[in-house]
């Protein structure tokens, strides 16, 4: 039985059933989900990353369904959002306002004590919310107590613009963190927390994928298009091959491929 | 006019005026202020760095009058209070005690919302601090105001364990932080901050020295000397040099010289 290398450096068998779950749940049938584990189990060796195995299932996916792929690549592609937190943040500003939400980021305020920089600042009727988002480019790095102790501080201060406060990652929150934040009346969002109505909920629905589940785009390329704010697959969508080339730095071919396999996604 | 090549990389002439100012504001004679600038005027060179330059002077202050060397030498020997927070904990919680304060370092406390650990608890007739030492190993690094305000939401949340919360750093604090802490209660203690009242008035006042302001103490010994929890002079006068040797690792005769220098400072 091959064994799997985790990125923490230990061992584990490769686990045909457990691929075949994260393949179901992000969304292919039982049909597909059975070709592709075949496929994988057929190129599995003895000691392979979960960096390759992740690959190799990617890659089978995009050619059979490019929509499956999308999902299943998301938890990494938000991961992609880098290498600053500026991405992100315009990113889930995004979200808000496909949601229904008047947006704004990068917002200076004076509170009470001190002048602040709220990352979101979003608006539905009565309800006017700070949020604050913590991006990470590293699984398992979770968002602690310390974090939602200065957020909660900030929404005090800041209390006469906002009627709540959320905190946001792509990644999870520490117990502690989760326990301080009911108490005081501080919101969280991340992945898949809360449970089913996390952050992966809130862009399958709407079916708002980032530009980084595009698996071609990558390196320099990925950089320079966040850095020209176009974060939404959609956004890049809108645009012609000679502009992605423009933005990227890449050849106009490599540039209408990535349009293409965006495309094929959305 | 020979310059001076800053932390920074920045140049500046060498100034006889600011070294004697800083000599007198250690607390030297002017006659002796004036045999330090002397000697290091002679050895100054074009190019010559920062670090080197407070070599010499200090080298110089020590053979003359160790007490003030200790003084000269003690912003940076707070910075040596490393490499991890604890020392400088340990350090200020000794201060407080000198003080008079009933004090307890580390302590974890339920808060109404989460459990927090207290890096040092104080007491005194009816009042009771929570300390957070935040300690910086490099100058020019502030604490900024996202520590002030987690520090405030740590408070409000152990609000019935204390009557007061206080910041504390080896270096400054940002204007922000500053300005918020002020609005809020929050008291501050760095170095020269407040004016008056900072970190070297409370030591140099009651002549409580870090081990770290021995010239000689170095490298590996000052950090075993600091796991050993010796942080302060007066705890290190008080060992033989057997001692010294055993918990430095030093031959024995390095040890004598260092417990040596550090009588003639106390």
């Amino acid at each position: 039985m091959p064994r799997v290398v985790k990125a923490s450096g230990t061992l584990e068998k490769f686990d045909e059933e457990k691929l075949r779950r994260s393949l179901t749940g992000a969304g292919a049938s039982a049909e597909l989900a059975e070709k592709v584990v075949e496929h994988v189990s057929s190129r599995v060796y003895d000691g392979i990353s979960t960096d390759e195995l992740h690959g190799i299932t990617l890659e089978a996916l995009w050619r059979l369904r490019p929509r499956v792929a999308a999902s299943y690549n998301l938890r990494r592609a938000l991961m992609m959002l880098g290498p600053s937190g500026y991405p992100f943040e315009k990113y889930y500003a995004s979200l808000l306002r496909a949601y229904g939400y008047r947006v704004e980021t990068d917002v200076l305020l004076d509170g009470r004590c001190a002048r602040h920089e709220v990352d979101v600042v979003a608006e539905k009727g009565e309800r006017r919310l700070m949020v604050e988002c913590k991006y990470h480019s590293r699984p398992g790095t979770k968002v602690d107590l310390q974090v939602a102790l200065y957020v909660y501080a900030r929404f005090l201060d800041l209390r006469e613009y906002f009627t709540e406060a959320w905190l946001v990652t792509n990644t999870k929150f520490s117990e502690e963190a989760i326990r301080y934040a009911r108490c005081v009346g501080l919101s969280l969002r991340g992945w898949k927390y809360p449970e089913k109505e996390g952050l992966e909920r809130m862009i399958e629905s709407k079916g708002l994928y980032p530009v980084t589940v595009i698996p071609s785009l990558d390196g320099e390329a990925r950089v320079r298009l966040l850095k020209a704010n176009i974060v939404l697959l959609r956004e890049l969508i809108a645009l012609k091959p000679e502009d992605v080339s423009a933005i990227t730095g890449l050849p106009i071919e490599r540039a209408a491929r990535i349009l293409d396999e965006a495309r094929r996604i959305a």
